[in-house]
């Protein structure tokens, strides 16, 4: 039934990860319109950019010149300001946006979205409240009465764009629905991977973040490879522990064969703002809000960010020893813990 | 009772991973002198530098000045040019050296190991003949009637012998065995774990060379991180099919959990010799016999000999296509077939 159906497409979101995937929507939702409508409507928080608005701007160069650029978005994406305005007539939701703008933008599309509508998640990160922590599309399923998977991957934003080869992974209860969002993202250079898992997808995506940390601070204190590739097991390791006591029902095969497992959890130790950052941390001697500030404009950390909250989380459950690393990172960024103790707590 | 008799060991082998594991085990057999002779022979290939023998200069200096210069070995570590003397009186035999020159030692060992004595395998890759692969555990213990242990791990030689965090994995059957050889090895920053799988922990040591070639690929190509960690992934369980599929009895852990696997197959895509020789061979252009030459002194290049190998003997049994990753190293390698045609072809 469900892959009969004709889906008409809309993205919450437009920054580099949404523009990025918008570039892949727009030209699928062409070649494929037995499927999905083709023209895509994508909300953008509008913003002046050299004296002009930003929707403007897109509509007209069909480039989202802030926030991805050089990268063509197809004449059929459609910035919109007004959010209630850019799902209109969609039934099915792309949400690509930094998670602390989740809940306003949750508090605009309440009691809008259609009956049956199938949302996706691409949010990096947890949702983190009252001492419980959530995944987004548990939040956006609860919050707007839909349906809602989860797409994680080995996905530098800039390397999707540029359609240099990519692998992603999809979890989604339903396989046909699944099946039907991988034909929504899947290019020649962009593979997908489906599976039941939405939790796994979704912790995979916002624990390698730690990880990464740690990884950041091997490449800081310039140890080697050797000791590079442990911090990366053992992390991966924590992080599936982690999923399965905490989420009953994960899959650990996500975290140990799927892009959004180990595969996200590589790219984001070779590279990555974690990974840069906690290096920095290690060479300057300088705090994560001030290395926030001078080299990501300002916006949190998502690895220190989510080791504080998973702190918490742990510490009210009396399971900070059980998880090593991540408390490393969390005493390390914020209680002062010396960098080159680490291998003394993992 | 195991525990309880004192091992006197001996190393098989003095090259770099030799030297540096010498350099560990010269260390250990003197805090753990209740478990182990303090006394450790090490079997060298004699050859001339500078003039001198190599096993005088070992033995004076107590470094080894060629494959490990920089780096004590201990005065209890004794280079022996002749291997039935330096194998004298052991009941634990460390083997680590190149695979090639494994034949030629159990010729010389044969029918001359005590009955009862413990070996371990450090041996990287796999020995092939008449279309067999054999791990090296199994022919040392084949040849020479003894049990074979087998140590492998993210491991690069230079990184252990200079005390930098590293994390092994000792398969061994039996697992009071399997302690006692970590203790032999084990520092404070090599830190080793034991299971029962001596296939896998060989076959990971042996595989991820192929991998770290295609790692390599894609590094020459300028492709970015979401592509190689695609690779690691996507070859990490090739992997893991293979050892499951031809190695009955291997544990699928061992690749996915284990140092022996994933950090292993990491270490080797980030750095290593397998992975440089593979860039080089995209930049150039130049063939593999070539870069051997120049940038290995003639020695081979254990990534695309493994490749052969295993091409030959997946041919053997009709299943090519099901390893498409090592079929494409192979391809690559030898045949002509273009380098960037890798992902489709993965």
């Amino acid at each position: 039934m469900v892959a009969q159906e004709k889906w008409k497409v809309a993205i919450v979101g437009s920054g580099n990860w949404g523009s990025a995937i918008a570039h892949l929507v727009g030209k699928n939702v062409k070649e494929r319109s037995d499927r999905f409508e083709t023209e895509v409507h994508m909300w953008c928080f509008e913003e002046e950019f050299e004296g002009r608005k930003l929707t403007e701007i897109i509509n007209e160069k069909h480039e989202n010149v802030k926030y991805l650029p050089g990268i063509t978005l197809g004449d059929n994406i459609i910035a919109e300001p007004d959010l209630p305005k850019a799902i209109e007539g969609a039934n099915a939701l792309i949400f690509v946006l930094p998670h602390q703008f989740i809940g306003k933008a949750c508090d605009q599309l309440e009691g809008k979205v259609k009956p049956g509508t199938k949302g996706i998640s691409l949010i990096k990160g947890v949702d983190v409240k009252e001492g419980e922590i959530h995944i987004f599309s548990e939040v956006i399923s609860a919050r707007l009465g839909i349906e809602c998977a989860a797409l994680s991957g080995a996905n530098i934003a800039d390397e999707v764009a540029r359609e240099e080869f990519s692998e992603t992974t999809i979890g989604c209860r339903d396989l046909d629905v699944a099946k039907k969002w991988a034909s929504l993202f899947e290019t020649e250079k962009f593979r997908v991977a489906v599976n039941r898992d939405v939790l796994g997808v979704s912790l995979g995506g916002a624990l390698k973040n730690i990880v990464a940390v740690a990884a950041g601070f091997v490449d800081g204190l310039q140890w080697g490879n050797n000791a590079k590739a442990a911090v990366i097991r053992i992390g991966l390791l924590e992080m599936k522990r982690f999923a399965l006591e905490f989420f009953p029902g994960t899959e650990p095969e996500t975290f140990v064969q799927e892009s959004a497992g180990v595969a996200d959890l590589i790219t984001s130790c070779l590279g990555g703002r974690n990974r840069r950052c906690a290096e920095a941390f290690v060479k300057t001697g300088k705090p994560f809000d001030q290395l926030e500030k001078e080299m990501l404009n300002g916006q949190k950390l998502q690895g220190v960010e989510t080791a504080k909250e998973l702190h918490i989380f742990l510490k009210a459950r009396g399971k900070v020893e059980e998880y090593p690393l991540f408390t490393f990172v969390y005493r390390a960024a914020y209680e002062g813990v010396r960098v080159d103790e680490l291998t003394a707590h993992i």
